[in-house]
């Protein structure tokens, strides 16, 4: 398509072609973990952090970080995406207690939402860190892994 | 589609499916007014504001913000608008006088342009505001409305 | 300061200097409304809504938004404002029933921060209405005014 | 300082106030790791990934990330960082095998930047994730935590 | 389309439809050129330059910036752009010595992606100024053109 | 001030530390030219371009930039710019015809801002570009480049 495909070799940093796939419908749900003293998260239960309500902060915050993910991540494509759901879920009594966070992510696009999910997922969960830092400082995020990608 | 479909549960904030719905041609008209003071009207049309051409920076503050909409409100979905227009029409003589704004956004996608109207009207009458604000104290935006939502 | 004086000579747009004025505390109230039925209140205050929690996720996109005036206001200065609460009333009983948005926002620095408080309730408001959007189409958006603005 | 104090009983979600506090020099550190098959962390170290040069897109994505932390975490304040490193170090020998990102974050100002340093560690380990994923599906991010915080 | 088509009388500033035209595979190449001195060159092969590896954070920071497009240039379209590549020389012996940017992109969409390759090349070019202007004064940046624009 | 002071041996990418250096009334001028035919630049100053008022969209966008510039080029500092102003001049009788843009930035800060006043100075150039590519073809932007620095 062009004469100057020389111009190509350079490997430093390129948003690889994604323009002759065509559009399907992808899927993506992406999940991780921020791990809380029980207090804390008993704190976020009875909404009692004085900044909010966390988990639904939380929530719009991963919302709004999956429809960033091309600006944040450098070599994403933009997407238009067509779904995002972010849910929380507290887990007191688990061996590393803790809130989940998990992404579903939704295009019809050349390229799946992967990324999307795996940002929305870890956005939510430093949302959730601001909000509880000043209740307690041992906090850890951690096992943020994609659980599914499919296509139609 | 997935076997994840529990974690659609949370009722806190998500982004809707618009994915399986077509794309075709949508149209959303929006208009808004900012009431000022008949001098600060004249200012305006005289150009005589400090910070410069009002009527045009709130026009072009209008079409970005149309841009920003996803960005700004949180459950939005991305769309790639096709054509947007901010136009303004200053009514010194209304019982009311002030600055009408009126957006025109345009785009072929899966759901419609209301919000993106709305939005740019919004933008476009705190632009005013902003310019105005240190020529006369008493101002108030109002009837921001959806006017017009088609489709083809 | 400079020799290149006459370049300020363009009246069409520009940012004016406040690097001479001494860093202050100050403070600006704004709130405004947005015209609902009272079928979309009352779904509102049993968080029936689709979208999820209506009134968390419009007092979190004020304050994003207050927190996004230089990008959106274009000759706004940018500031680092030092706190932001974006507050939201039911009023179903009014004459002309709806949800009041009100937005405090603080800065330490050389100018006020009315436009942070103006645009926080606006983006609160247009989040209502997206959210609200399904449920029933007669909404307005008004009344957005600066109700006090005070520095120490 | 307000006679509407009343509109901050919500609790739903503010940015909480700032602005009594000095301004002092303060700095955080923070690390993560992304658990990667030792085969892909040879490709990075050869510069083999088609995408590009991994660790400094990753470093440059996780700087940009530092900045745009107010953005991205609604209750965050907006700061005026002055200095960001992020670095990152190959692990191929550890018994899970990575790459870890380390990040270091200062400014002079009212509140601390740990979230910085959290977000610029979190998109740097995700623009690794993001560069890698055509190279080897087995990936996971953690152990994202505060090293170190301190003020002068 | 619209009874309202009064409302586009207004030739301040507007984003001209796009919607009608088919979208086709497009592609736009540009380049220009900063002119430095020889030793700031040399100083860019090896590596010198204190704030990093001046070629890659370059490139990433003109593939970044072809996404930022629409928000950058006010009536520019949004569009998914599906490729970009963003490729540097060094230039020590011309005439006129300097670092030569290149930029290509490409996307499926009702309109050219010229701007998409201009932008990607001012930001790129700007940013090797910013990380070399402490090794040497005398720079300019020119010769920013397109190249080439096709579609299929 | 940390004992993690081998994080900073990583030269790939770094935003230098300028947290030590006082705050000063600093301020920049840049400019630079797009050359265009001589009948653009009359339908310019005619106001006859269909996209609206080029120069004032021009100036618009260039205030706009430079408020951006920490989030284009990537290991810029944030600062609060205090003043702004983009000037234009059609200049259709010089030997190379075209529009000259000039920025004055002004900041109360650490460091300087002459990449604000040269990203001001490109994106007004290219949103000039943008306005007036329907008109014809023949178009470049060179010149760009700092006239004066200093410091209170």
């Amino acid at each position: 398509m062009t004469k100057f495909s020389h111009i190509d070799k350079s490997g430093r940093a390129r948003m690889v072609d994604v323009g002759d796939k065509p559009p399907r419908l992808r899927q993506a749900v992406a999940s991780g973990m921020i791990y809380l003293q029980p207090e804390t998260i008993e704190l976020i239960r009875e909404n009692q952090i004085k900044k909010g309500d966390v988990l639904t902060v939380a929530e719009v915050a991963g919302v709004q970080a999956a429809k960033s993910t091309p600006t944040l991540i450098p070599l994403c494509h933009p997407l238009n995406i067509t779904r995002v759901v972010v849910a929380t879920k507290l887990l007191p009594h688990d061996a590393r207690p803790g809130v989940e966070v998990t992404a579903t992510v939704r295009c019809q696009g050349p390229t799946g939402v992967e990324m999307e999910a795996l940002t929305a997922v870890s956005v939510a969960l430093l949302t959730i860190y601001d909000m509880c830092k000043s209740a307690g400082q041992q906090m850890e995020i951690g096992k943020i892994r994609l659980l599914e990608k499919t296509k139609e």
